[in-house]
């Protein structure tokens, strides 16, 4: 059976991609299995992943490279083997979500809980299929893949809504989660762009009893407040911030990627057994600190990626059923360059998604 | 009741004590309480905090100053409060092993089951008793002090095996038990000397499957294997250990405090989850380091300090069982200002116990 759609979607060539020069173009998607789906795409959300990963930021990228992990649509075709998901229904593919695909059984980050460092498929894009094929991500028209990252959204979250949770909100619930956050914890969360909005929603979808936004200035404080947020500090304009609000935090969750971060000052936000979670990804190393500030509160410093496929399957539960919103910005398609330019610039308030206007109603 | 005996003991003057130049010299002990303790010392360990303190390199210390938290001795007088203990029982007292004496019941360290951080009494020394008397440690006759602090010795402990565990000891066994070290679990002891001998002692007792010493050289390779270690990695001289040994070891103990230390590379020998705790404590910044060591593969960074009392408890029960037995040189009290100019040497093979031999026999 022959496809009845083509693949294209947006293209990177080179670094020079993330300075709005994506070009959009057709690609071979890798052969179809009975493991997989293919999915009409009708949003994606635009993640900070997408934006190092065009320039080469983090590693070399292997162009060209068609971003996006933040999909939604429709499935059109399923394979026989795939179980939950039949053609026509309204699903979602996230970062790495993956589940074991070597079906050797004996992958060590699959028998531990921790699908999404299986070595077989690392991720949406930029990646190898076990087949060796390349995979390719959502600013397209179609989306191939292993079914086991595949699953169905919930009618209670609108498409656009729900793109941007697969990677942007999965990212902090995760460690939220991981964390113990809700009643009775007092969380911070530093960096109020994509990542921290969701941040503030999460801890207070999970029930906190105080969320206070991080953020340099007070710019974001009013919308930090409408998120949920019950406090702000600002790290640029608040007077002795650290010695203030000293030992009152259970739980940071860390989502700015500038490695010039006040680790020490941050660390002294901590109460005893306190734990600092970096989700933000800096390209470079973060500032040493006095890890007196670990041994004395017994405190911890960790880092996550994304999340698993159960745990994203929980947040579209709770989500849908407190009613989370996602704080988005819809841009065509068509505009992908420009929104990826302007998330750079730090536009965003707070997750772009890319609508595909011809595969709408 | 006035005493028989008089509180005397080294005393650091100033800094220049670290080299050699402590002062034998009487002082004037709390006021007895009924919550308190006499201890008639026989044996006191000499820790890397000893060290520290006299040279005022964590915080400026409050001269003058009596050093030494591995006390071992016979309690000679016991307040009618205190529970547990009796006149003639060999007794033993611990760094920090405190629990609350602020007797609010309102104690935020004691509530998390944290009484070491008790903001009461933060040390057996250098610090002060809740009515404002300054606080001395074991290089010296008697010690005078809270009964919360004090408890037996069990049988099978000789004093100068058992001195050296009340801090060094439970320093390490405390994260390795809450790392959940044991049967399964691969570990990691960074440097070999008092600390990370007890490293790899403890590791053993609780039954680990893999001990990795960890040093810059090949010195210790052979005191290491004799003490339990299943592995030796020489960081200065084998060649691409952290590559060869990558993504092996479920928790590593640091217990080296020179600043100076190999982070990246210490994390990338961790496996999925990993667990790094720090308890050496440098008196300077530690480097920075890629935080994807973190993020990817969900690794933490701690860091502990000391135990506490029920853990010391259960450390000595274990230890007595397993026939634990520190490697330790025995020091004749008098030549205490020689010994910790040998420690500070990094003479120590491991531990050096100060016995008091008047107080023998």
């Amino acid at each position: 059976m022959s496809t009845q759609y083509k693949f294209q979607g947006w293209m990177g060539l080179d670094k020079d991609a993330v300075n709005g020069n994506m070009v959009w173009q057709e690609y071979e998607p890798k052969p179809f299995e009975d493991t997989d789906v293919d999915i009409k795409i009708t949003h994606c959300g635009i993640c900070g992943s997408d934006i190092h990963t065009l320039r080469s930021g983090w590693v070399p990228t292997s162009y060209p490279v068609c971003v996006g992990h933040e999909i939604v649509g429709h499935a059109v075709r399923v394979g026989d083997k795939v179980k939950d998901i039949k053609v026509g229904d309204r699903v979602g593919v996230g970062a790495q979500s993956g589940a074991c695909l070597n079906q050797k059984g004996d992958c060590e980050a699959c028998a531990d809980g921790m699908e999404q460092h299986c070595a077989s498929v690392t991720t949406t894009y930029d990646s190898r299929w076990p087949d060796g094929s390349k995979s390719y991500g959502g600013y397209a028209d179609y989306w191939r893949g292993s079914g086991a990252f595949v699953f169905k959204i919930p009618d209670a979250l609108p498409s656009d809504i729900a793109a941007p949770m697969l990677c942007g909100g999965i990212t902090v619930f995760s460690p939220l989660k991981r964390c113990g956050a809700g009643p009775g914890k007092k969380v911070g969360i530093v960096g109020i762009g994509g990542l921290g909005h969701f941040g503030i929603l999460g801890a207070k979808a999970l029930g906190c009893d105080e969320i206070v936004a991080i953020s340099r200035t007070n710019t974001k404080k009013e919308d930090s407040m409408k998120m949920g947020a019950t406090g702000f500090i600002a790290t640029d304009e608040d007077e002795d911030w650290a010695t203030k609000h000293a030992g009152t935090l259970d739980i940071i969750i860390s989502t700015v990627s500038s490695p010039k971060m006040p680790i020490q000052d941050y660390l002294a936000l901590l109460r005893l057994k306190g734990q600092f979670v970096q989700v933000g990804a800096p390209e470079d190393n973060i500032p040493g600190f006095n890890i007196f500030a670990l041994i004395e509160k017994r405190c911890t410093i960790g880092g996550s990626a994304i999340g698993s496929p159960d745990e994203i399957k929980d947040m579209l539960k709770l989500y849908a059923e407190k009613g989370v919103r996602t704080w988005n910005n819809n841009v065509p398609m068509k505009d992908a360059n420009k929104a990826v330019v302007d998330m750079e610039a730090g536009k965003a308030r707070y997750r772009y998604v890319l609508v595909n206007e011809k595969h709408l109603g």
